[in-house]
């Protein structure tokens, strides 16, 4: 990246975070926010956003806001005990937006809610999720990126 | 499609679902059975299947189940209220099956519950789902496919 | 009620909203703030508030959000159609407040969002609901208290 | 009890479940079935059983399904991370019946899924649950209970 101050926050994605070109654009302890531009092949019947592709975006989004690591090299990882994804508006495309907060949870366990919003600023979907931490992920240390 | 006996159901796919390769194999008023092959490009950091790949499938079969049409040309389309995905186990790929079935609802709402498991059976996730049909949706009759 | 500026919102609480003697101190269009005082009877074998008493004021104060009537003698009812929790942190007791809003829908369908706090401010519960209007609850008219 | 084949389960009640009168009437490794009788305190504004009384209806029985415990004296217990309620039905009262099973989990979570139906066995409410167990509550041996 040409942003020496930025971290390569890309090279953290997930495959599929990666397939959908998310984009995490903020990200502390805590919080995190990931913008994703809206392609064709993300549609639905309708003709907007798939409510599966706003799905995984706060899933994602709502894990990274308890994964931040502030260390190169290093990184922390949690899988999602379980999400709900509730759908308010649908939106043509263009980018949308997810941003993420840490609610609440303790050492192993924690809870972010989501909320979408489209370029106009129009809510499109809010959810909240829960997540367990891998081994390793607990604190701010994080593990090596293997 | 070879099989004459079976209609076109892969025409009336969304492109988010046909991206991923949906393949909807059993399909009747109240139920719906979804494939998916897990790609390369579908998993999380683990390998495993992403989430929101499970989330995307439970929100698809779960609506399916609520709109099969039995008239070539025809269809019926739904959106998603709301839906929730619980995680029970991580799947390394091949191929995924989920299970939905209408449990409820009158004329312009209704709900699925669904369940994906593996090829070897293991349940990988459940979810339950509510809809909300499209104006002419309401019906087996459906509407003209556009 | 003494206080002759406030309608009697007391009378509109269902019987068993009434039982666990909730509180509507807030209550506009859009928006709701309800208080319980936990008694003992309220929780669960940790001696915690039980999580169904907050999964109750939940689905509560989401429903009260967009229930709002300005007119006496009128009120406006709803259905929850699906509604989730998350939790937290347990509270021991005392006064909690849950908080809602409205963050979309229609005409027969609205999404509320919800955060149950405790008296020192400890977020205990998070939660989104949706609803369906009843017929003639569509608008700020509502219909005749029975 | 009078029945000296069966365990004193209600002594294992939460004082919310208890208030409510909930008896557990099958228990056994990763299935409970759980009944109540609605009394007229219970009911929402259309008349019918509320939805905050089926969400601790799903909260609890999920939650037993994973706490068996064959040893008198002794218990298992767990707090819910979050859980999801979706109603199918309006019930006027008699006795209704809550059926858990757990679906998946590990160690120390653990995931339920639950179906309320009333005496005409119509389907109430469906709801989904994880739960995170208390320290000694891993296994069939469990704690004493205090």
């Amino acid at each position: 990246m040409n942003d020496a101050a930025k971290p390569d926050w890309d090279a953290l994605l997930s495959a599929f975070n990666r397939h959908l070109k998310m984009n995490i654009v903020a990200w502390s302890d805590g919080a995190a926010t990931v913008t994703l531009d809206i392609q064709d092949f993300m549609r639905n019947r309708f003709g907007a956003v798939h409510g599966g592709v706003l799905a995984t975006l706060i899933d994602a989004a709502g894990g990274y806001a308890g994964n931040f690591c502030p260390h190169p090299g290093r990184r922390r990882i949690s899988s999602t005990i379980s999400m709900t994804t509730t759908y308010l508006a649908a939106s043509k495309g263009g980018r949308i937006t997810a941003k993420a907060a840490v609610r609440g949870g303790g050492k192993t366990i924690y809870v972010s809610t989501v909320e979408i919003t489209d370029e106009d600023g129009t809510l499109l979907a809010v959810g909240e999720a829960s997540y367990r931490r891998a081994k390793g992920s607990e604190t701010l240390d994080g593990v090596p990126v293997e």
